[in-house]
């Protein structure tokens, strides 16, 4: 049963979180969105920024559980995977209407700079993250469907970058066009050998 | 002198605003920091949001200016031009410990969501940057060291949005190295034919 308390404070405050930023998001709101009193969330995280990183921890396992489920599918090349990974993506960001973004990013743009422990959080999420494109890239590259001259990490890291990116313009466009013109500029002209 | 205040305030202003993003900021930081009171700020702006466009202006053509002084640099190649610009760029980001990023980015990423007068002068930004950054990637197809295969406005396009994801990245690992690797990666991979 703790656990499944503990989880939900969680993911009521990572929603809200998402939607409003760490700083914007009051105390009072995630439990009345946990519809737990302030000594059950106490019992669980020492203060709000320890529930931040937590937080982190959630988004971290919740998309590298997306990523990796496409990133497993042998019934597609590597290059088609990364491809449906980022289809994927624009679809949740289609759902949201081209609002909110990605919560890694968000945070690391809103909470880096302030927060140590969070900016090494948010690094070990991209790490992860990097090493998983890379590993696909590379696998592309085997299979002869990637550029064998790109190095994987770097490019991982190059294509992870350029999404954020597309994120941010979304934004600011209201439409989906940044991330379709990005992906097709990665798969087309960066990637595909 | 009357616009000599109103700039004085939109110049301690918008170096706030950078610091501790649009919302974070109150306006008695503002007030306190141009050394004006409360009234003579509302005889230049309607309300907060007033100002804060005021703000993004400030910030475009700021930076703006500093692109058109390198764009325009004959001694250079376009391409030559295009690395100038990201170098100078990253040479910002290094005095700042690699921390703050692009204003414009950081209040897409804030405000797009939140305010409709926000989201379109934002996007005002980035198709003004967009424009600039195409015609010198359409001057150096001309010069034969761009790729001549590539569109200028689509290139343009996700030249910026990877170099605002390079930043959400620097934040992340509070270092360089993001920078530099996009860089490179773009001028290598993407650009050069």
């Amino acid at each position: 049963m703790s656990n499944d308390t503990r989880q939900n404070i969680i993911e009521a405050g990572a929603e809200i979180i998402h939607r409003k930023g760490f700083l914007g998001t009051g105390l009072k709101e995630i439990l009345d969105a946990a519809g737990v009193p302030k000594g059950s969330f106490y019992h669980y995280f020492k203060s709000k920024d320890d529930f931040g990183l937590a937080v982190i921890d959630h988004f971290d396992e919740y998309f590298g559980n997306i990523a990796r489920n496409i990133f497993e599918d042998d019934s597609l090349s590597p290059l088609q995977r990364l491809d449906k990974f980022l289809t994927t993506f624009e679809g949740f960001l289609a759902s949201n209407d081209y609002s909110l973004g990605c919560p890694i990013g968000n945070l690391s743009q809103e909470m880096a700079d302030l927060s140590e422990p969070f900016q090494r959080r948010l690094d070990q999420s991209f790490t992860r993250m990097s090493k998983e494109f890379a590993a696909l890239i590379e696998a592309g590259q085997q299979a002869g469907e990637i550029k064998p001259e790109l190095d994987p990490m770097d490019t991982a890291y190059f294509l992870i970058a350029t999404w954020h990116g597309a994120m941010i313009r979304m934004k600011a466009t209201r439409s989906g066009e940044p991330l379709t013109l990005c992906k097709r500029m990665l798969i087309d002209n960066v990637l595909t050998a």
